[in-house]
């Protein structure tokens, strides 16, 4: 069998080794734009920060590694064009100009997203976007060697805007942060999001939020400022962090539906609709186990499962990726910004009645010397009591703590049983009640279910 | 209605607080044999080492705010018979010797558990037990008075006897920990107690395992040494933190059945088997989840939900205890240590055979300065591949990211689908596998499952 991987990031790498491991004879071929295969974006901000010291160390594995292990892998090399009938792919050697045609018996396709840059003066040319790591290190160099930049503008104001202007802040430099909607994190509720922009600010990051990005000016000496519809912000140096696309394009125009999200639909083997052609990662679709509904959710650690499954099935094994819930997690000026399942907002869209309770505890036991402080709140469905959602900003034992709150959703845990869990207790870790626990208990009382404890 | 509870601390005062919210004409008599109420007993090691200022911090609520909301307490008092058939108490005030007669229509038998001192020459009258908050607080006053106090020997290496070493050491005293079994906290496997040892004997704790205690010498002026069975230690003061027995004597002379594990027998809804008397707290047994046995687990957070689960029947409602998943979490000298669900000696009483998988991570990405270490240990069960427990040592990140595979035990999640829950991912926290899905890879591989990924 002839594997064609498009893509040579976490999913196309992780199911191409997969493969290799389960059906050794495969020949693989991996076709990948860029110059890295297999390293980790979410670590691209802290490499732009300067926290990590050199851009291999978010490496994973080299093309050379790969090469070793039997795989031929093409970089500086992209797809083209796909023929399902013929099972070929176009490609083209960018250094070259270069065309030819690679054949399959089956096709992975896993092109990741592309970031969202509008059609605006000057975004193009002057903003720095930070999606690959061929793109983070063009923007780390920019800022170890030019002294004349000063002040940064960063657009975007999701995780990667969030943690990148936190990483530019440190470095020394005036940062501001401009989102077109009126708060950071468009995943968070707005009251839990008000929690991160106090800390952001606190910090010495300005905010421009609900300001609509107009352009960026420039002279001859490069970068001078960005115009929002309400403000105009100096700026040597513009970041452009306003999320990615699922890269489809040449999907599509071989056959593959594209779902509502604009990502690939694929079945929960993987499968697109057209005929050993398979998809994983940031450019596919997923179900969402609280609503039910189709999403897409750019996150590695789906990249990594979505590619597993489809390497387990396009080597004769039968395995369903299940869906997500939404889990996603952070850190910002100290405080851990964790959240799992459905927003407000999410839970509305997909007509689902969720009640919510919210309180502020603490970090540790609240007698202890610095206890810190912890936001909290969740939704669970009125009825039945299902846990919908939950999200945590909190200065300590955040992060993790929202994988007992995924689990919920991922199983549709009710409140009423969840409240009375056997979920941890020390003084370092927080009170005799767990957080989780309380929001469950206060929800059982606000949907009047029982026992109310 | 008349309620009388035995016991004023965690188990009786949440049970006396919530039948007076749901029942607020019902007479309700608290009798204490100690001087306090309602206070955090796992914060006595904080309080004794001096991080955590007074005694009073510990206290959640003072019995002259429970007499403000109407209950009626009486402190320095102890039961010391039951009738169940007249229905009443004999009790005595301590400081007099007076003894009367307490009514009720229903008795709360809270009376927790009482440290456990071998009958060996000099413990009862040199060795300090730390189960109360007066017994803390004649520990941190010998502590603070006494300047000829240089050495301590903290005997028993379970959680309280961990944490009382490491503050003793933050003291400035030399301190020697002593334990009859061969590893520090039992409910631990042996090779994860090793981490822990290693970071005691690390940060200054001279450690004495192995050994079996055999007196307490002292001359004149006070506590010289502690002979053990292999070696003598120098002791200007003894800790005694052996565990604690359920104290069950007085409910047992009244006809109520006590269990194997030698805590009270009550049904999933607190009655013991003698009408009308209910028991909740250190004192009686749960069902263990996971093995179906009963187990006596001396908690708070189960003090808590038992006492709230009684207070709810006894005042006319109709709910049960669901049990207990022998969820832990501690942390000494900067390592977190958690465990949920049973040990592998606990997992072979039971009769269950499971499957271990271990191995050593990171607290964070691994490519982040100073990513930390975490030893993770899963078990699951050969066949079924239900998840029977996990036991997790590390630098952070680990505390409450128990109360994930804690919820996996409680709902006997099986180890296939736990690998493709959708845990949290960002590098502050951890890899793009979250630790507990690559436990539960490992095992799915160990136990010749489906998926392997």
């Amino acid at each position: 069998m002839r594997l064609l991987v498009l893509g040579g990031d976490a999913a196309g790498m992780t199911a191409a080794s997969l493969v290799l491991r389960r059906a050794p004879d495969t020949e693989i071929v991996v076709v990948e734009r860029g110059s890295h295969t297999s390293y980790s974006m979410c670590g691209i901000p802290y490499y732009v920060g300067g926290e990590i010291e050199t851009s291999e160390d978010l490496v994973v594995r080299t093309p050379e590694e790969f090469q070793q292990q039997g795989m031929t892998v093409h970089m500086g090399t992209e797809a083209i064009a796909i023929d399902p009938q013929a099972r070929t792919v176009t490609v083209r050697v960018l250094a070259t100009g270069e065309e030819r045609e690679e054949r399959y018996d089956e096709l992975l396709y896993a092109l990741g997203a592309h970031p969202s840059v509008p059609d605006l003066p000057g975004l193009a040319e002057h903003g720095y976007v930070v999606h690959t790591l061929d793109e983070g290190e063009r923007l780390r160099t920019a800022l170890d060697r030019r002294d004349d930049v000063k002040s940064v503008v960063v657009v975007g104001a999701g995780y990667i805007g969030m943690e990148l202007a936190e990483a530019l802040v440190e470095r020394g430099l005036r940062t501001t942060l401009v989102d077109m909607a009126e708060q950071v994190m468009g995943t968070l509720d707005p009251d839990m999001a008000a929690h991160v922009q106090g800390a952001l600010e606190d910090f010495g990051v300005r905010l421009g939020l609900g300001e609509r990005l107009e352009r960026i000016d420039a002279d001859d000496a490069g970068c001078r400022s960005v115009q929002t519809d309400r403000d105009c912000y100096e700026a040597d140096l513009v970041v452009l962090a306003m999320g990615a696309k699922p890269n489809v394009e040449l999907a599509a125009a071989a056959g593959c539906r594209v779902g509502e999200t604009g990502a690939l639909a694929v079945d929960r083997g993987l499968r697109t609709n057209v005929e050993h052609v398979w998809a994983a990662g940031d450019c596919v679709e997923s179900t969402h186990l609280v609503s039910g509904q189709q999403v897409n959710v750019q996150l590695g650690t789906h990249a990594n499962k979505q590619a597993k499954i489809a390497a387990i099935n396009l080597t004769g094994g039968d395995t369903v990726f299940p869906g997500v819930v939404g889990t996603a997690v952070t850190k910002v000026c100290q405080w851990e910004i964790a959240r799992t399942g459905l927003s407000e907002r999410e839970a509305e869209a997909a007509g689902l009645d969720g009640v919510t309770a919210s309180f502020t505890g603490t970090a540790s036991a609240g007698y202890m010397p610095d206890p810190g402080t912890v936001h909290v709140k969740m939704m669970a469905e009125r009825g039945t009591g299902r846990v919908l959602g939950a999200q945590l900003v909190g200065t300590g034992n955040v992060g993790k703590r929202i994988d007992t709150a995924a689990t919920w959703c991922q199983l549709g845990v009710r409140v009423a049983d969840a409240q009375l869990f056997d979920l941890s207790y020390a003084p370092p870790f927080g009170g005799v009640w767990d957080l989780l626990a309380v929001a469950a208990r206060k929800l059982v009382s606000a949907l009047d279910l029982e026992p109310r404890l």
